[in-house]
């Protein structure tokens, strides 16, 4: 395709997007429920199919010699099937979010005036390897009433593209215009920046995926971005600090899951408790395999903790490596915090009460936490139902976003004639 | 100044408001109270001094020849000065957004999860000739814990720099860094650029004035941009609506104040009342200096309607000009307000349940509105007590932006030793 024929098909896809979004904005609780329910029932008879599809892209990819991991998160096993239906299933039974009013009051003037939950329009999600992002972050878009237009990586193409066809088919039954949920079958890197300029036409953009993509997708965007580029979190444990919390929340930050963005990648260790909890700590996260690297106070309490170079301060580990720092009070954790966190997750191990509050009030992070554990900030976790991806830029939205998030309020007033004085 | 002398200058400003910003965030409510009471105070020991500065803008405007509407806006007349320090008493005494948690629920993990107000963290203003706006604004960002970076035009220069040295002697009285709120010494259109691509620095820009300015900034900007461009406002009088409720509104939404962006650009009549309402409506606003321009069907009614060009539709007059269009039906409203109008304001004249229901639903408006005046759609109308600006757009803000909408929601999590299964 030429460039020209890419803007062609992109912005036509886009256009139509945003007209099928004004029918969907209107449509009963009902009727969505019914086509997320509906396109489970689609996957489980199309299952063969997909799998059959997905193993071109598997195929593909093997050849091409992607790592056994992108292999992995590219393939559409039965597990991963399932867990789509279920997850269809759950959004299915979330409440809708739409057409929800609150704050409504009288004002002076004699107008009751509050306000109505609404659609933002069309989404747009621009994301790797994961083909079962594309029915997950449909149902999630569509169930908030809005438009989406996919953009998924070359790798899951085939399985991509039978997905849209699969939504398309049910969304067309419940005479619902099948541009509602779209995935753009041109997958060079052109196609991206065309997308990002249609501001005309589709409301947010989320991507999902590596540093470099999301990077790629902010310079370049017209359209707001949610967005986070990377977890650096952080768990500090102050001087009244319960040792066995630590280890046990220390253990679970880094070692239950090191490769998503809530793990943690390092610990600030008041200097006082130092002492009692590193050797404790270190010993426990060293047996499970974890390279601890820190500063030299720390070294001096435990010797096998590397030296920490520079460039390890502020690192996204993703692996079984963590940083340690020995600090002299809270001011220093929370500085040390504001110059290397990443604004995602941030743990106090403490029993003071003033420390506590001082920590969730005054720590700069998308989610803040006392004696929890940091693998917690998830949707699920919090009770939003599902995620769409997590927000660690403050505007509209900070933290996992789940359906609330996927819609805006707008004003509406009940007046009986009243006018302006 | 040289361009790299400008990018010096504008990028150490809002590094060093990033920084006051975050002492900003941890200010008891009370503080922030008396810097705005304290500010207030300043203002009436300081009238004469501003006053004599703002008369060297006024004197260079009259040179260069500004228009007398512009000169109105530039001139801080006593009675400006009065309504700044009764802005500034209003907004100490609304309630302060920081800290408010909600949504506080245990989850089955045994955390306890919920939502606490936070600071967006520096708020860019851009604006033009009111140099009262460099109060206002400035108290409202403070009021909400944010830093404020203020760029107003070239010809308020003297006033707005007189006003910031008013609040930085204040916020230093108080032990806060006077760059939590600052104003751009330099006033050419460079520095505005440079501004916009603050994003490491400054959180949300939000300008103020013509189109054309906020064009400009949209297009240029790095940083999210929470705006509106223009206000084009219709009111619907569907078939079951009261003729004197519709008149009474049409009156209000036209003619009480035309220069404003909540006032209305258009009526469209539902084809079976067009014959009552139209004559009568036309009548009065036409004695009211209004020139009504309308569709054939509309000059069939009331020959005195002027044709309408094809440029009237969508037109933000700004004066005493309106558009008129007969519609079939609901349907044909609402499709003309999605084509041409500006999703800022939507009125509804109505007496039935189901058209009101409908309208408020299906109508993409940051306010719509049942028998009500479209003027209405206001910060101060609405309770939020102060507004510092209006956004059409959906992301974060729609509708008037107070308080609440100058900061976000972070996740807090109340833990016991809780870890991830």
């Amino acid at each position: 395709m030429t460039n020209t024929e890419i803007e062609q098909l992109i912005t036509g896809m886009a256009a139509k997007g945003r007209k099928a979004a004004r029918k969907l904005a209107a449509l009963p609780t009902a009727i969505k429920d019914s086509i997320l329910l509906d396109a489970a029932k689609e996957l489980e008879a199309q299952r063969d199919f997909i799998k059959a599809e997905n193993k071109k892209d598997v195929d593909a990819g093997r050849e091409k010699g992607l790592s056994l991991a992108m292999l992995d998160r590219l393939t559409l096993s039965d597990k991963v099937i399932n867990s789509m239906i279920q997850g269809l299933h759950e959004i299915a039974a979330l409440p809708d979010p739409v057409g929800k009013m609150d704050e409504m009051k009288r004002r002076p003037s004699g107008i009751t005036v509050g306000r109505m939950r609404v659609p933002l329009g069309v989404i747009g999600m621009i994301y790797e390897a994961r083909p079962n992002v594309t029915i997950d972050a449909a149902a999630l878009c569509l169930k908030a009433g809005n438009g989406v237009l996919l953009r998924g990586g070359s790798e899951a193409i085939h399985s991509n593209l039978a997905l849209a066809g699969l939504l398309q088919k049910v969304l067309a039954a419940h005479n619902v215009p099948a541009e509602a949920a779209q995935v753009i079958p041109v997958t060079d890197r052109y196609g991206i920046n065309v997308m990002l300029a249609q501001e005309q036409f589709i409301d947010v953009i989320i991507p999902r995926g590596g540093e470099g993509l999301i990077r790629f997708v902010t310079e370049n965007s017209k359209i707001p971005v949610l967005k986070h580029y990377k977890g650096v979190c952080h768990m500090y444990v102050d001087e009244s600090g319960d040792v066995a919390t630590g280890i046990r929340l220390a253990m679970n930050g880094k070692t239950q899951r090191p490769g998503v963005c809530n793990a943690l990648e390092g610990m600030l260790i008041h200097k006082s408790i130092a002492p009692c909890f590193l050797p404790a700590a270190a010993k426990e996260l060293m047996a499970a395999g974890v390279e601890l690297r820190g500063c030299e106070q720390s070294r001096a309490i435990v010797p096998e903790i590397v030296p920490a170079q520079d460039s390890d301060w502020g690192t996204e580990f993703l692996e079984l490596k963590m940083i340690v720092k020995v600090v002299d009070d809270m001011d220093e954790a929370i500085r040390y915090i504001e110059q290397y966190g990443s604004q995602h997750t941030e743990v106090i191990v403490t029993n003071s009460y003033a420390n506590s509050q001082r920590f969730l009030r005054e720590v700069d992070a998308s989610a803040v936490m006392i004696n929890a554990s940091s693998r917690f900030n998830d949707g699920g976790q919090f009770g939003l139902g599902a995620e769409i991806g997590i927000s660690t830029t403050k505007l509209h939205a900070y933290g996992p976003m789940g359906l609330e998030e996927l819609t805006t309020r707008k004003f509406v007033v009940y007046g009986a004639g009243e006018i302006r004085q």
